[in-house]
């Protein structure tokens, strides 16, 4: 069989960074989702270019599958090998390869995970921007198009990242952009790389943005009577132009479980967090503008801080309420959904999807970057019960459906991965869809590169 | 001949908006470049995106080139149609669709231009922010990656272009992007358009992100010793993370052309011009940061002012700048080099054009959007001067070669077109150039849009 020659090749290429026991596979066989995991057939741990150009030509060679690992916190199944194959985990190529302070960038091997970057970064007053909720490796995020809560401000993967280099399917490596913050040289290479998923090729380095980490930084916090009202400050202050470095809400249950979880006394209502980046003055003022916009739409209870402790407790909060959600609901999951719309759409889609929870018999809250329109339903269920998870895939549509209504997307920031690749000709047309998979055959005739999901199906 | 059957069909769909006559033919047989004229067979003036379908389908069936026109500003050739063909001149498709102010979003036929745009939004308190020095169209815009002088704080056209109808080489139409501000719902084919220059399709519809006019404007202006002083302020007020809305250099010539042509008394030195934008106090402090900046840079001279009319007449000598050198030299033109380099190696390289200039019997001027790293040099040549041309393009070209050495691109954002072919496999390598070329064909099998350039030569 074709899968035992390459394995064959790739032990003599890797010896024991070619792995095929059960534990190991069964660690690369699922996700941070609810999809069913696959095992691959072995997974490969290169720790250079070179080898990964080995692994790609010797899988392309015998027809075999690869799929591109970072550090496995998809929640849409991006990395389930669902047709077997070589899994390419790139765990050891983690190394922060040139930092140039005076030129904001940084080059990094793939495997390179965001707070390693961070840590790296301490001595420069820099800051690498893009913050998912896990510890993402950057070449997974780039292959995502990931972003977070400072998105708004900083801009996502797609921002963010200035040039890669990409192992293709024929084994090449392509490089793609450049060391400038601009260029108007040739197709855009890189974008057409950052959210393909690793279907058009295995990113092997990056080279990304920082931004200096501000001389002064304050929040505040405030509660609404609705979606609405939250949603209309929100809109209010991006028209001011304020350059919120994070604007977060959060629903009346968040605050609920966010109050229980963290021992905090939080007003029960829909609420905004915000972060303002800047000088001192600067940092004040926006908060100050804030609440006078905030005000004018009923907000109460507006707080206001500069002090990092405070701040700290606060966004600690933010962060723990995965946690504290999965609290309310011993052995619970969180089913997520992502949908991003225009923002004018948010609070319409924000109080439907609500409704649509109070009309369940599952629980549920609502969270978003509300400066990009992007929002996640998370649905509490039991993975072993059937009923469940239909209820909350079928509630997880609704937002779909709903969001391309009105212009929005699938997916802010999770991408395709398995179960949104129905979406993708609702949303895109079906040209478009087709376009994708003519890219697909052109860069990847023998359909090798994490097959069956985007630019193959859909 | 075929290009005569395509002609004829034409002519049945359009009526006298397909146009045949020399007047119109040598109207669209060049571009704002030096580069030698071309005459398309006919020029269709289409008013609808199914007219646009219908002249790509018929050229399509008859194996006839078909290159996009927007406002035939481009300097670096890409319009002229060097084998002939059906010019689709975008002039009539200039319609703004639709203005959202709460979503920050436009959406415009292809031929709007940037100006008029502006003009539109008058009453929202939203700008469109490229702003390339001609009145280009935003499809043309789209297609060479545009910029511009506010590129640093709102971005490029990459950034600003959310989504696009495009016609495909088989005369289908793609949709685009969404508009949200983000997605992750598969391959960023916005992007791949984007800075196509006209050859994997015809642009007829963008989708295009607008940006509150700030409350307050601020400009200052600040002579420094020597380039590699000015540019060491920029990078310490990019470390600051100050958002500066404007930051064009000057050479000593450019100021000092700049005097004699608008009636100033500026310092004879490299300059900074600054532009801030804000809230009053914001933008006011920004000035502040950076005058104290700058006197650690040597800078003399700082002036600073909110005044409209003072900051007008500033930002009006800059933009007179190119009537003012031309007028250094009766009948001359100004031949342009753009480059962009990370910002570190961006003095070094203005030093270096700057001796190339005093060592070469041509005049010329050096002048930057020195936040991104791009710059002009342009020298003063008569076009009819076989020596003068020659001399501008040795220099030119040791600009790339000398970008290409430190990480930067060969053109900052006016594009491949024609002459920067060549530098495409020293800025990219083999690979990236092979598969730009793979994408093109699997776009454009026949290679009808825009030929001879982008994706075919190179």
């Amino acid at each position: 069989m074709s899968v035992e020659t390459v394995i064959t090749g790739l032990r003599s290429l890797l010896g024991d960074r070619l792995a095929t026991s059960n534990a190991v596979r069964d660690h690369h066989s699922h996700d941070s989702s609810w999809h069913p995991a696959a095992l691959p057939d072995a997974v490969a741990f290169p720790r250079t270019e070179a080898e990964v150009q080995a692994i790609v030509r010797l899988c392309a060679e015998h027809d075999v599958a690869v799929i591109p690992f970072g550090a496995g916190s998809s929640m849409e199944g991006h990395t389930i090998p669902t047709r077997g194959g070589i899994t390419i985990d790139m765990r050891d190529m983690n190394k922060v390869l040139e930092i140039r302070p005076e030129d904001g960038l940084a080059v990094v091997q793939a495997g390179v995970t965001r707070k390693q970057l961070n840590t790296e970064l301490r001595a420069t007053g820099l800051m690498f921007s893009v913050d998912p909720g896990a510890d993402a490796s950057l070449g997974g995020m780039a292959s995502t198009r990931g972003s977070g809560t400072m998105a708004y401000r900083y801009g996502t993967m797609r921002d963010n990242v200035l040039a890669l280099r990409v192992v293709t399917a024929d084994g090449q490596v392509v490089r793609t952009g450049s060391r400038a913050r601009k260029s108007s040289t040739g197709y855009d290479l890189t974008h057409l790389f950052v959210g393909a998923e690793g279907t058009l090729g295995v990113i092997t380095e990056l080279t990304v943005r920082l931004h200096p980490i501000p001389e002064a930084v304050s929040s505040a916090i405030c509660a609404f009577p609705d979606a609405q009202s939250a949603v209309a400050c929100v809109i209010e202050a991006v028209q001011y132009g304020l350059p919120m470095a994070r604007v977060e809400f959060l629903d009346e249950v968040a605050v609920s479980n966010v109050n229980s979880y963290s021992g905090l006394t939080l007003r029960v209502a829909p609420t905004l967090l915000f972060e303002f980046h800047g000088t001192e003055a600067w940092a004040a003022e926006q908060a100050q503008i804030v609440e006078s916009l905030a005000e004018g739409h009923g907000g109460a209870d507006f707080v206001w801080t500069a002090d990092a402790e405070e701040r700290g407790r606060l966004w600690q909060a933010r962060h723990d309420l995965y946690w504290a959600t999965k609290a309310r609901r011993p052995g619970c999951e969180l089913y997520t959904g992502d949908i991003c719309v225009p923002i004018s759409e948010l609070a319409g889609q924000i109080e439907a999807a609500r409704a649509d929870i109070e009309a369940s018999f599952l629980e549920g809250q609502i969270i978003g970057h509300v400066g990009d329109g992007n929002y996640h339903a998370g649905y509490l269920v039991m993975r072993d019960s059937p009923e469940e998870m239909a209820e909350a895939a079928r509630l997880a549509e609704r937002l779909v459906e709903r969001a391309l209504q009105v212009g929005g997307t699938a997916s802010g920031e999770h991408g395709i991965g398995l179960a949104k690749l129905k979406y993708l000709r609702a949303e895109h047309g079906d040209a478009a869809v087709e376009l994708m998979k003519t890219l697909k055959r052109a860069m990847d005739p023998k359909g090798i590169l994490n097959p069956g999901k985007l630019g193959q199906a859909g």
